[in-house]
């Protein structure tokens, strides 16, 4: 057999504020065979998510920091080139989290077996996914939205915030998404069927929040941060719950952008006074519930309730440059990469 | 019968910042007859409570505010003087919600009658009233203490804290109390039988609760705010529960004392990384546990396991000057205005 040339992004440095293309490093080594136990995998995508700022920090986080000059972490779609695996077959498709590279050894018993007849594998990367069962347990188990509570979701037109805004009006809640340009808005309002929308772009952006809201906000499925959270904040009733899903508008932030005023004081007396509840979670915690949400999911897809855009980039090349606009709200839809044509 | 002179203390001003005593206003008029359905109270005890700060202004609440001119709020226990009331008779001790004064009519209904043989009176107001039952349902409901977790609570000798030590303990977890100065401290683990205790007038006050907390915080009951969140905050393990009670160190604070740096980013980054719940509360969400919580903790106080202390300030006169030094931790347990001798 040949040899198979795999090319790996590497972290190169640790970025400060916004990473640049310097922050990766682009190499080509030649791929071991694997071992018993064992499969050699063709990477078809890899999925680009905010949570790989974090990685790419030594900042102390739920997980370890990605070391210098080690292959950029992220799940990916993979085609099985060679087995020593018994469950395996070569020409298999398989879940895996191989990482920013074109070809991967990986374990068998680290690997999902995809099915396409359900949807198209990409889809195990975002709305049968990670990014979609982030947003229904995230939103069911913490938001726990009632029927006719108001939901309301920004980056609505994204792999997690699309997904939120549909399950919000699928449980019977009226959703009301957040979104950047028209196009986005359009999307969210049309295809996605949301109840409304608002273009955080607009200069009355609070305003509009707040007009797209008369009966004020019961659910904040938070995954942006910043300046949204100041226009929805003083928007949330009593009882309302805020599921902690990300901050992609401070993950590029440097301490010296911590001016003041100090908003902290006035955060906990709403908190207090409002019987607000504010809780983090990472998907991980409630894996119990991924094969109940992927039947649900699955059928929802099936029947049209609920819809998905992926926004696919070609080449692992393309990576660096594709994640910097992800912490930008560049993409429109799940962002992957096509690492091979399938 | 002979005119009843009432003494009442009315809202004069809405304090800035620290109240003084001339936010207050002492009167005296005679007291009306009860119509059917009523009674005339006579005023033993008055309760003093961070909360009645929140009455004194016009910022939006959960409660609305005292207008300028009526009488200051606040919970009571009262005898009955005369009684236009079927189920209440002369002399029958009941809590009621008549404020800052020495008579007032009641509405029979908003009247519990109470027991002197379950505990005194006084209790009412305390270990078994508001204050007691504030800390069972905050920290059971929404803190969720397990065996071996560790707890952590300010005000830890004051009439919510020293009760959520105790009940910790009485579930299995280790309570960690913080109270101002070597006599509250003393009383806090030696009374109380806190496993340990942190004087946040030290200088070395973080270092010295990291070190009570060795295996970090699992629930923070945050009555305080202030400083003493700066402390516990790094300290929070993953799935730390906050429930929000009170913050007694901000209710003065004015819009001039917030300058940056803005802990609210780093605060959010924690809550994600960290699976962190904060949740606020106010004691009446959970007013259908009340006659289980007072089951409880009245065979607790009975077996020695929930032990209280009251201080005891004489005259309704005295009550603004107790309450103000309230806000600053003058008091020394669960803070009461003897308004007639019983």
């Amino acid at each position: 057999m040949t040899d198979i040339h795999n090319q790996k992004i590497l972290l190169a440095s640790r970025p400060v504020g916004k990473p640049t293309t310097s922050n990766f490093k682009i190499t080509t080594e030649t791929v071991a065979a694997p071992n018993d136990g064992e499969v050699l995998l063709e990477i078809l995508y890899l999925s680009l998510d905010p949570y790989m700022r974090g990685r790419m920090s030594d900042a102390k986080s739920y997980a370890k920091p990605t070391e210098i000059g080690s292959v950029m972490e992220g799940g990916t779609v993979a085609r099985v080139k060679t087995s020593k695996h018994p469950d395996f077959k070569e020409g298999d498709v398989v879940l895996s989290y191989s990482g920013w590279q074109s070809y991967a050894i990986a374990k068998g018993e680290n690997l999902r077996k995809l099915d396409p007849s359900v949807a198209p594998v990409s889809t195990a990367l975002g709305v049968l996914g990670m990014t979609g069962f982030t947003a229904y347990a995230g939103l069911l188990t913490l938001g726990k939205p009632q029927p006719g509570e108001t939901v309301v979701v920004a980056a609505a037109s994204g792999a997690v915030g699309s997904v939120v805004g549909q399950i919000a009006r699928i449980k019977g809640a009226r959703a009301v998404g957040i979104a950047g340009g028209p196009d986005k808005c359009a999307f969210v309002k049309n295809e996605l069927g949301f109840d409304a929308v608002v273009d955080h772009h607009s200069p009355n952006f609070a305003a509009e929040l707040a007009e797209a809201c008369p009966d004020g906000i019961d659910v904040y499925f938070e995954n942006v941060g910043g300046k949204v959270w100041d226009a929805v904040f003083p928007l949330l009733n009593t009882y309302a719950r805020v599921p902690v899903c990300g901050l992609i508008a401070q993950y590029n932030q440097t301490p010296g952008e911590l001016a003041g005023p100090d908003r902290f004081p006035a955060t906990m007396r709403d908190i207090l006074t409002k019987s607000l509840t504010i809780r983090g979670f990472i998907q991980t915690e409630f894996v119990a519930q991924f094969p109940e949400f992927y039947k649900q999911a699955a059928g929802w897809i099936k029947d049209g309730r609920l819809r998905y855009r992926e926004h696919i980039v070609d080449g692992l090349e393309a990576a660096p440059e594709a994640f910097i606009g992800l912490l930008e709200g560049k993409n429109f839809g799940k962002l992957l990469v096509k690492v091979k044509d399938t």
